[in-house]
């Protein structure tokens, strides 16, 4: 197997390390499409190019690993390889949530492998248990701890005390956050990661416009003390199910009892829960950020190009499940500063009210929909939180 | 496909139900082979047989699966439906563990498949994550808690104040342990689990009286007041692990802080950590016990069938590994009645003594060889618990 691979930060050495030193597979760099060829490397300076072209038209080159940050360049890379009749590994998330079903045409039109088991929760392998182990309907839901930077966060805040603030920073420091950490802290990347696996899991199609995500960014001192007054702490879940033939799906955060499942999965671990007519709940963990774990989940994917393994989309094929949310109820806590700030007549129910100087917050039940189409949600002194048992 | 029964028990009704309910896959149940015709049985009496030459000389029947629980009957079948080339899905890892080397052959000479994901942790599709998922060399060790029936015991223990004798009688009257409940409570079953994933793990056949296993069945109320002076829970824990070549395990019981990801996994819930060199650990978790989890890893395994799947047993074929204890050393406490009843020449060194009229013990290393080969280790005032961080 020859690769040619683009992109060259720590995933890509990580990787050409990795590949020198395993028996188990056999696999080359041949070449490096960068875009700084000027940048001091610890590889020999013959293997790098900046044309794409190189990689992409040498029949040499079996496997295109694409390794970049920019989503739309990714996009060409991976289409053209795949146009060409390469086998692509990719773990761009943004890039694979948004390009589905173009790359799902893609795949059936060239049958080319295209393999992304890193763009959901880096080192657990979850779509390939979806696409293999789950391979029939009893499977009802899956949810989780899908993103690393929040949940470093949130496991400072509960763990030491920290403010939001405090526990940013200090995820940007030991770099679990980027400078602009908005993607993460909003909901956006588990949300993208949550689309993915709705094709694997429940063999939909979900445009991300279309889901409902809402992050930690909100979280004041007086959530996190809500929290602990109830026993729990806060975990951000990203959550598809299926009823019947209806699917939907959604990202917030939850308040989650301290002797929860949940509640050992720290730092920069995730967590993968499918619950299923007979195993009832399984759940799966590992580390779902940083380089090695992406690495790792990116070496087993080209190890299974070995024995020409490919996604089948069984689920697509065979399903009858379509995407609606309107039938979705969910128990909420709102958190607000002053009466008439939210719309009551958005809830179905409200079973607690709380006043004071500090804080106002409602318990109570609201359909996603009706929730997703709130004008108040985007106040930034409202905060949602849900309660699920 | 066409299935041939044996055994119609929980996992094999609860098949038969599900087999029927479930689109996702067609599989029809042709033959059920029984030992007792005058049972009154959910089904119609003209699919029932006593005869397994009406299944496995069925030219129409694919598919045979084995669900009886004597463990020489079950090999017969297994090897019979195999040496006539049809593919086996199989639980019975007291069978499988005995006879993997036959079964191996058998797979290698007839090319038949036969798959067994339901002997390992009934519902965590773990065998097959293995075959599928590690299928490189960077893999360094595989442990768990591999038996729900300790599992349940220990939980209540630990949660409510239970006696050891008090838990096993709870377990049993809710069906989690057997009468004899000994090849659970002593460390057989979760044994003969590792005897299996040793093979799919690390490529070595390791009978199962070459693996130390030490139950809970010596757990006394000194024991339970020790580990929860320490801020700990106990927890029968199932180990294998490679060091360059060589490759070790035992199932002992182990101390395990209340903040340890194994704390939260309680009651007949499974769990398989794995390390390796780039994801560092990841955990599964799910149903280890009871007849619908192992109906659920059935199910993926006739499944799976529809597509041919069979394991391919790489890591035996690509690996230069062997089992080897000599070098492995446990850090153990070992509780005890009087002066002189272990033997301190065992031990490599010995951190902590404590005498006092209620018991004594001792924190200290000490080869697994030696461990092994303690007499005072059949002593059944002697119990052993490993401390390990």
């Amino acid at each position: 197997m020859k690769l040619g691979l683009f992109g060259f930060g720590c995933v890509g050495q990580g990787l050409w390390k990795v590949l020198h030193e395993t028996k188990g597979i056999r696999a080359d760099i041949k070449r490096i499409c960068i875009k700084h060829p000027d940048k001091q490397r610890p590889v020999p300076a013959h293997f790098f190019t900046t044309n794409a072209l190189e990689i992409l038209d040498d029949p040499e080159i079996d496997i295109v690993v694409e390794l970049i940050d920019d989503a739309d360049a990714a996009f060409e890379i991976v289409s053209g390889a795949l146009a060409r009749g390469k086998a692509v590994v990719s773990a761009n998330k943004k890039m694979i949530a948004h390009r589905l079903p173009e790359l799902y045409a893609l795949q059936q039109k060239t049958g080319a492998a295209f393999l992304y088991e890193g763009a959901c929760c880096a080192s657990i392998p979850i779509i390939r248990n979806l696409e293999e182990y789950y391979d029939n309907d009893l499977l009802t839901s899956v949810e989780g701890i899908f993103n690393g930077t929040t949940n470093v966060i949130l496991s400072k805040i509960f763990e030491e005390n920290l403010s939001f603030a405090e526990a940013l920073k200090f995820a940007q420091v030991h770099g679990f956050a980027e400078s602009d950490p908005s993607l993460d802290v909003d909901g956006f990347d588990p949300k993208f990661k949550l689309c993915i696996l709705l094709l694997h899991a429940f063999g939909v199609f979900v445009r991300p416009e279309k889901v409902l995500h809402f992050g930690i960014g909100r979280v004041n001192a007086f959530d996190i003390e809500f929290a602990r007054s109830r026993g729990c702490v806060l975990k951000l879940v990203a959550r598809c199910f299926r009823e019947n033939d209806k699917v939907a799906a959604y990202c917030l955060p939850r308040f989650v009892p301290q002797n929860h499942r949940y509640a050992s999965v720290r730092h920069e671990y995730n967590a993968v829960t499918l619950e299923s007519a007979f195993s009832e709940h399984q759940m799966f963990v590992g580390k779902g950020a940083g380089d090695k774990a992406t690495g790792c989940a990116v070496l087993s994917d080209i190890s299974a190009l070995r024995y020409q393994y490919k996604y089948e989309y069984r689920k697509f094929s065979q399903n009858g499940t379509f995407f609606d949310t309107s039938e979705t109820e969910l128990t909420v806590y709102v958190r607000h500063e002053r009466e008439g700030q939210i719309a009551e007549q958005d809830f179905a129910s409200i079973s607690e009210r709380y006043i004071s100087g500090a804080a106002h917050y409602w318990i109570g039940k609201i359909s996603l929909e009706k929730l997703q189409a709130a004008a108040w949600l985007n106040d930034v002194g409202v905060n949602v939180i849900e309660l699920k048992n």
